[in-house]
């Protein structure tokens, strides 16, 4: 049985030893070699599509493919036939890193490092943004410490970040599709959601990309935040109506936002969040290096080769 | 008794009865009015030079006062009998805030937000710093998982910042004048500093200013640190030879600083620093917000009252 894993990110190929398997790398922007279209399995991360359609059309033994990905679109949108191949995604390898962004964002926009660069970059001293200040006032969100943090999607990223938050003094809730108390966390269905946004002062959302989740952040659901909140967006970008919370901005109905993902990515240059002072725009950063792929890899193998049911199963 | 508190926070005077004394609010930017010259005790917070100096001539009943401050100097030089009157600092009532701004001047240097600031406001889609990326190389100081910090001063706001370094993963050491384990941290003496400097990702310097800490951090010390290492300094910037630091950043030889705190503040227009791509400066903005002074003020009170010895004198 042969495994084919990526050469486009470090992986220690001894931790996938012991199973019999044959283990062999590829390189994930070029056709896979004639003496590998035998594998069975497929691991794989930032492959081009051009390589994978190909690998949908010449890897004729294949059973499963193994994402490093979230979510795993470029796998999903090639051409496997999902009847005969298993996808597995790579849910869970991010959430260290993508909880440590999301804090970054959060602690940048209350303690206003973006507006501090800005200055900088002038040759200014930001003395405004220095010396004594106010602390907690109502109406301001300049720490996370007694800060109202709901957090938008609570899943496995979710879980990672709230205790770092709780840590820093934050007041965190959760929102989620359904109700209950998670990792000690209260957590409110969206029923609930116009009246939590009401007390709010940083909006965290971690919502995966679907029709469902389209514009889930709208012009309607901006105006019920305080001004002063600020909206983190480290989920998926169509998760955000971009027109609304530009206005928003324009506004003053919100505070600022910072926002790691984009309805399309790159942002179009046209953009005017861009020339938002209240915007911290980061380039889809806080995931894209998988932590722990082999341990997942080799489970995963081992329930194949035992015909288990596969972890992270699409 | 009457003691004299600011307006210059917002404080809540009830959390200071019931010790009998005369509680007075009094504005810190103008001379104390005469029916209170006959003050024992003095709150101080961001008073005017003029307004000590004028305090320090007239109260000749004062016998204590209590700066909110971490370092009074300013109660310091006004010119206050030190024989009659005891001075206590606002040691602790920083630590939160200080901690919370070292924590976000690390991630900022680390996820490379200063870089993306840079790109958003030249209209440009920072697409290098975002998408795949690589992980935990070494040679790199892009995450704070697994990153070798290095804490050079070890006091209350060390003990505050290193369990939320310690959450995100971080290998915490700390640096002080006697070495030890203090709150689960092994603390070196200042004679293993070469070595420890060799091995450090980010250094944070949280030194007090004095005669012994002029220049800590110069030329021979900042070639010990590997050239993708950070500097963080919320300490004194007076701790830095920045002549130094600048020729390092213009050398390659470290990856960066983020600066709180500088030897003459505001940083002079003319200094190089401003135009370092891997500067990150921040306009002494950690600390200026004491919490918990209440607390504090009502404990040394009722110290004071009872003549046992103060908190934080000096």
């Amino acid at each position: 049985m042969k495994l084919l894993y990526p050469t486009s990110l470090k992986l220690d190929p001894s931790l996938l030893e012991g199973f019999g398997a044959s283990l062999q790398p590829y390189n994930v922007r070029e056709p896979i070699p004639e003496e590998h279209t035998d594998a069975e399995v497929l691991i794989a991360w930032t492959n081009t599509p051009s390589n994978l359609k190909d690998a949908a059309s010449r890897l004729k033994n294949l059973k499963w493919i193994q994402s490093l990905a979230a979510g795993p679109n470029d796998v999903l949108n090639a051409g496997f036939d999902p009847k005969t191949i298993a996808i597995t995604t790579g849910s869970g390898l991010h959430d260290q890193t993508v909880a440590e962004h999301t804090l970054g964002l959060l602690l940048v926009s209350a303690r206003k490092f973006h507006l501090m660069r800005d200055s900088q970059m002038q040759g200014k001293w930001p003395g405004n943004l220095g010396g004594p200040q106010p602390d907690k006032e109502p109406g301001t969100f300049n720490t996370l410490s007694e800060a109202r943090i709901t957090v938008w999607g609570f899943g496995n990223i979710a879980k990672q970040l709230t205790p770092w938050l709780r840590a820093l003094g934050a007041d965190v809730k959760g929102i989620a599709r359904s109700a209950g108390v998670r990792d000690g966390v209260q957590v409110y269905s969206e029923d609930d959601l116009s009246e939590i946004l009401k007390e709010t002062d940083a909006l965290i959302m971690i919502l995966p990309g679907s029709d469902s989740t389209k514009n889930a952040l709208n012009a309607e659901r901006l105006k019920l935040l305080p001004k002063h909140a600020w909206v983190v967006n480290v989920g998926r970008g169509t998760c955000i109506d971009e027109d609304a919370l530009n206005s928003a901005l324009d506004n003053g109905e919100i505070g600022g936002a910072a926002l790691d993902v984009f309805a399309t990515e790159p942002l179009p240059e046209s953009s005017p969040l861009y020339k938002q002072k209240n915007v911290v725009l980061s380039p889809h950063a806080a995931g894209g290096r998988p932590r722990g792929a082999e341990g997942l890899i080799a489970e995963n193998l081992r329930r194949f080769l035992a015909k288990q049911e596969l972890k992270n199963a699409l």
